[in-house]
C-alpha cells in the first residue's frame, strides 16, 4: 500500500470524490457544492507550512485562509452567507497571533459582505480549515462542464501578482505592490455575482492553482480544447520586471503558480459583450476550440499547457 | 502576552466570539449557528493525538470526526443536510487510512441520513475538521438559553459508556461493550427532531464536554440551577463494575468526563408528558430551580456539579 505522500494530495482529493454523495443539484467535482435549494458550501485547509511566506502577518494569514474559501463560491457565482473557521494552533504561539488570525477571517468575511458564524479551535501545527456558505438567490451556479468550442476565454484580471511577489521574496527583491498580491488576494465576489447573474457564462473556475491547471481542468470537465494568446494575458506590472531579474519564465509566473483567485471564464460569443456593460474588468485570452488540450500560442509558436506548477 | 496554551482553548474560543457574526436569528454561543431561513451550521476539529484513544480504527475515527459534528446539529434539532471534510494527514500514513477516515465519515453521514459533499486534504499531523449542514424544516431550534424554575431535565440515554471504556482501556480491562461507545458515538439525530418538533423543550445541547460541564452551561446560559439526582442518572451497565475495579467515581464517569453524545434538555413540566408518546428513549434525571448553578443530590448529601473534567 503506498502512503499518502506517494499517493500525492491530487490523486487523494480524486480518490476520495466516490465518498461524495451531494444531496442535491451539483456534484462536488465543481469548486463548491450545491445543497438544498440553492445553498452552495466549500472547505480548504491552509497551513503555516504552506501557505505562510516570509513576511506574511497572521492577519494576512486569516484573511488568506478566508479568501481560498470565498474564491471557490465566487467561482460558482455564490453570494456568501457565513464562514466557519476551525484553527489547530501550537499551544505555544502567542494568543496574540491567533486573535490576529480571527480578525484577518473577519476582514476578509467584512469585504466579502458577511462575517464569522462559527469556530472551534484545538491544539495543533498551525492550520486553518475554512467553511464558507453562499447562496445562489435564485442564479445558475457556474460549473467547469459548459464551455462550447467557439465560446470566448477571459479572466478578471491582471495575472502574475502572487508568483511574482513569491519570486521576488525567494531573490531577495523589494517589490511591495507584488507581495501584497501575495498575502492579501481578492475573492472575486463581486465579479462571480455579475457573471452568474449575466446568463452568458458557459464555464467558470478560480485560478487557486494556476491558470495552467485551470485550463486543464476546464477543458477535461467540459471535453473541450483552449487556445490562449500569451499577449492577451492581462499582466501585472511589474512581472515582466521580476521575471528579468529572477530568471523565471513568464510563463511559469503567469501559468504555472498556484495562489492566483482571479476568476477563468469561458462565454457565449453571439452574447458575451453584455459583459462589457457591467461594472467589471476582465481580459479575453484566448477560444475554446475541440482539440481537448489547452495550447499557448506565443509569436505564432504552438506550446501544449501542462497541468500543474512547472 | 500569553501563549494559547497558557490562556486555554476553552477561553480563546470565548474571545473568538467577539468576532462571531451571525447572519441569521441565533448568536454562535450555542451549538450551532443558524444562518439564512432555517440553515444549521456546526464546525468541529478531532485529532489523532486528542481523540484516537488505543484501539480505535481509522474508519471509527472517521466516524467520531463527523459524530461530534452531527451531534452538535442534534443539539438543536436540525436535520443533517451534508458535511465537509478537511483532513490534515501525514504524508508518511498509509493511504488506506485516509480512505477509511473518508469511510467512517461516509458511514456516520449515511447514519444520520445523509453524506459527504465537499471536502480537502493537505499534509499536517493528523486532523479532521468537520463542518455539517443542517435544516430546520420550519422546526424551532433548540437552543441553551430556554430552561425556566420548574421545567424537567432529562437525558436522552444512558450515561458513562465513553468515560468507562476509556478507564477500562487504560487500566488494561476487556470491556468491548464500553470500548465501543468510545469508539463509535451515536449522534442523536433522530431524537434531537423529534424533541424541537415536540413543541416541549426549553433548552438542549449535547453532552460532549461531559454531563457537568454542560449543566453549568444551561445554568448559566439560562440563568437557573439545576437540581440532578444521583440514582436517576441512567447508566450504562458496566459503568459501576469498571468504577469498582479501576477506583474512579461514579461522579467522574458520569459526569466529569467528555466524549459522552447523548442530548441533555430541559421541557414544560405541565406538558412533557407528550414526550412518553413519541419514539424517544429518555430519563428524567432532575428539575431546574432558581439557585443559579448545578447540584447533585447523592442519598440526600449535596453537592455542587462542577464545570470541565474532574
Amino acid at each position: 500500500m503506498l502512503t499518502i505522500g506517494e499517493i500525492g494530495e491530487r490523486q487523494l482529493i480524486e480518490d476520495f470524490k466516490s465518498f461524495l454523495r451531494p444531496e442535491g443539484r451539483i456534484g462536488p467535482g465543481d469548486d463548491a457544492a450545491v445543497i438544498g435549494k440553492d445553498i452552495v458550501v466549500t472547505t480548504d485547509i491552509v497551513s503555516f507550512d504552506r501557505h505562510m511566506p516570509a513576511g506574511m502577518s497572521y492577519e494576512q494569514f486569516g484573511w488568506y485562509a478566508a479568501a481560498v474559501n470565498f474564491s471557490d463560491l465566487a467561482a460558482m457565482g455564490a453570494r456568501p452567507i457565513g464562514i466557519t473557521a476551525a484553527l489547530a494552533l501550537p499551544p505555544s504561539l502567542d494568543a496574540q497571533a491567533a486573535y490576529d488570525i480571527m480578525s484577518g477571517i473577519d476582514q476578509c468575511a467584512e469585504f466579502c459582505g458577511t462575517g464569522v458564524i462559527g469556530g472551534d479551535t484545538k491544539p495543533g501545527p498551525g492550520i486553518v480549515a475554512g467553511t464558507a456558505l453562499g447562496i445562489m438567490d435564485g442564479r445558475c451556479p457556474m460549473l467547469r462542464t459548459g464551455a462550447r468550442p467557439g465560446d470566448i476565454v477571459a479572466v478578471t484580471g491582471p495575472l502574475g501578482g502572487p508568483a511574482a511577489g513569491f519570486t521576488a521574496i525567494d531573490n531577495g527583491l523589494d517589490y511591495q505592490g507584488a507581495k501584497e498580491r501575495l498575502y492579501m488576494p481578492i475573492p472575486r465576489v463581486a465579479e462571480g455575482i455579475i457573471l452568474s447573474e449575466s446568463g452568458v457564462v458557459s464555464s467558470c473556475m478560480d485560478l487557486s492553482d494556476g491558470l495552467g491547471t485551470a485550463l486543464n481542468t476546464i477543458c477535461e470537465s467540459s471535453k473541450v480544447g483552449i487556445d490562449v494568446e500569451f499577449d492577451f494575458i492581462p499582466k501585472e506590472p511589474f512581472v515582466a520586471e521580476i521575471s528579468e531579474k529572477t530568471g523565471v519564465s513568464m510563463e511559469k509566473l503567469l501559468l504555472g503558480w498556484g495562489g492566483e483567485y482571479e476568476l477563468l471564464f469561458t462565454a457565449d460569443p453571439n452574447r458575451f459583450k453584455k459583459l462589457y456593460d457591467e461594472d467589471l474588468e476582465f481580459s479575453i485570452i484566448g477560444m475554446v476550440n475541440d482539440s481537448g488540450h489547452p495550447e499557448l500560442v506565443r509569436e505564432g509558436k504552438r506550446s501544449i499547457i501542462g497541468n500543474g506548477e512547472y
